[in-house]
């Protein structure tokens, strides 16, 4: 058995241990086929088959309607970041974005390249401690889509409810680091992606599913590997695709299935949040957590300690213990422990347990 | 040990069997990290030190000057054929394509999408069964470029030599399907691009090797996602890279090394091909290769057989021994052996032997 220290990195991020287990198991020669997935055509009947199966169990688990296709790009968010504006917003036309984090900042920013986007909301003056209050914030009822980061992985925040835009207008979500983490409502949504590399897989695979309508709105002329009804119509396989990666995927979906499916982890993810969020709550003030209460993550819980000399202490001894990846983005400081669907519930128990001790030594 | 097939698909392809045993061993615990490298931050300490490695062995095999930049993006060749006029074909300019296959030809297409791009040689005429004759081609001295595919995977066509293009004008190469098959002057070159899911390792990532100075001729304002002097700028690590084919990419590097490096595997693929070449050469022309004999590629070996019927038994038939994805691409028809580096002389013979075997039933 190899040792397993407990994975804390915001992603590439724990996988469950069955997963790797099972990829291990048959690296070398899949399911009889007589070679690795690794060496598989993309055009055989093997990977057909599996790239329906990942389809099905990923539909199946969303609940993702028959309306909507589902795609596996290259690139990851910041690609999206991207193809978004160039599929859907026309020269003439204008999207808004809310802003609550780095992430949708820099979204915001690669839309302002290809066409007009605005600024409809942010919380960036409260260095994005919540999600911005919407109830004063006049939407474009013209806008092309209404973008939103529904998890901020550096931050923290995490909406506990999606905007609500205006009539017609899609509503287009970054769900990179939610993404899988609980129930969504697809139908609300024109449009959603997400990089795998945090709940769904390993890096090198982005998922998008959008709504079939908005496909037709896609200009004509676009190159290839950016069009979104292309990827449709070639069902992800115009080119060759991360077939690693998908397989990947589909292991983290079976694995999700058996595990309750996405009201099952999140009741887990639940528990995980309120293990760490009650240690830094009942530290009396020696961990402070970044965000308020209303818009703590469910999958990436930040925190400071008084000073950053201990905060140095804190990464260091945790590594020790085996607890690894607790260190802050670099433009926040401070701790960030991501917790996400594969991290264990001992391995949250373990870093409740550990902070608890830190503060009595060095408190 | 897992059954073994001889795997001539034309990518996702054949790896060697050592780096599929090293992945395997090492798939849950990276060197003692405790975690797998599907796991691991691409900011760690750990993959900074795997990302140096790889570059300075694909450096070194190559033998790439300190002058070029070396990149592992997303999207394969395909993602390239837009990526490089975004970058390098000025509004104002205009490109050179030669095209001797379906590769480059669909690279043109992509490129008059985003600017002006001239065929100035083609082979379509002969169906592609060579390389364009190019002593009667004038080509643009002023061009952005001059492209070029040095190795068509679907008729399995090959260049012997690079074509010359005009003083001052980049020669631009995909080289997907002979990269790392065998020595290259890199310095002849502005920019080689390559999927690596042939010789280089799995599908996910794709290399791209470019002269720094053209660096300086990107535009301005360019989605982040599509800009080669921001990805070269980051180190390739502007977002999160596809971390595994990266890693996989690295062990086929150390597997090449150890097996001589290019000058070495260059010998073994040319006594593959000669191997096959042979067995069409001296069937009497029941094999029929599709390619004149200078242009013949040493990566994809295709040929047909004196009808539909007998090349359906032929597929059929070496599936059962064990001889897999000799079928050729839908639009070519007839066979096509893809006999990449880590395909083993082995796996030839036990084609060639069968192709003789085949003939004696069936011809």
């Amino acid at each position: 058995m190899a040792k397993r220290v407990y994975n804390f990195n915001a992603g590439p991020a724990v996988l469950p241990l069955p997963v790797l287990g099972k990829a291990q198991a048959e690296l070398l020669d899949y399911r009889g086929m007589g070679m690795s997935i690794l060496e598989m055509s993309h055009r055989s009947a093997v990977f057909d088959k599996l790239m329906a199966q990942v389809k099905d169990d990923m539909s199946m688990l969303l609940g993702i309607p028959e309306s909507y296709a589902l795609l596996f790009l290259q690139g990851g968010a910041s690609m999206q970041f991207d193809m978004l504006p160039m599929n859907l917003l026309p020269k003439d036309g204008s999207a808004d974005y809310i802003v609550n984090g780095v992430w949708g900042k820099t979204a915001l920013k690669e839309a302002r390249k290809l066409g007009v986007a605005r600024l409809a909301a942010s919380s960036e003056a409260s260095n994005f401690d919540r999600t911005p209050d919407l109830s004063t914030v006049d939407f474009d009822p013209g806008a092309a889509y209404l973008h939103f980061t529904s998890n901020e992985t550096i931050h923290g925040v995490q909406w506990t409810r999606e905007p609500q835009p205006p009539q017609g207008v899609p509503l287009v979500c970054d769900m990179s680091s939610d993404f899988l983490s609980r129930p969504i409502g697809v139908a609300k949504y024109g449009l959603i992606y997400a990089g795998a590399q945090k709940n769904a897989g390993p890096a090198g695979v982005t998922i998008v599913i959008i709504r079939k309508d908005l496909l037709e709105r896609v200009p004509e002329g676009m190159p290839a590997m950016l069009d979104y009804r292309l990827m449709a119509e070639k069902n992800s396989l115009y080119n060759t695709p991360p077939v690693f990666s998908i397989y990947i995927v589909g292991l983290v979906l079976s694995w999700l299935i058996e595990s309750g499916g996405l009201d099952g982890i999140a009741q887990v993810n639940e528990q995980k949040a309120s293990t760490i969020y009650g240690a830094i709550d009942q530290s009396g003030g020696f961990y402070r957590g970044f965000v308020i209460p209303e818009n703590r993550s469910r999958m990436n819980v930040t925190f400071g300690l008084p000073s950053t000399e201990l905060e140095e202490s804190f990464v260091r001894e945790a590594g020790k213990q085996g607890l690894v990846g607790v260190k802050g983005h670099r433009s926040v400081g401070g701790m960030r422990a991501s917790i996400y669907n594969a991290l264990p519930l001992d391995a949250v128990e373990a870093l409740a347990q550990f902070m608890v001790d830190f503060q009595r030594k060095h408190g």
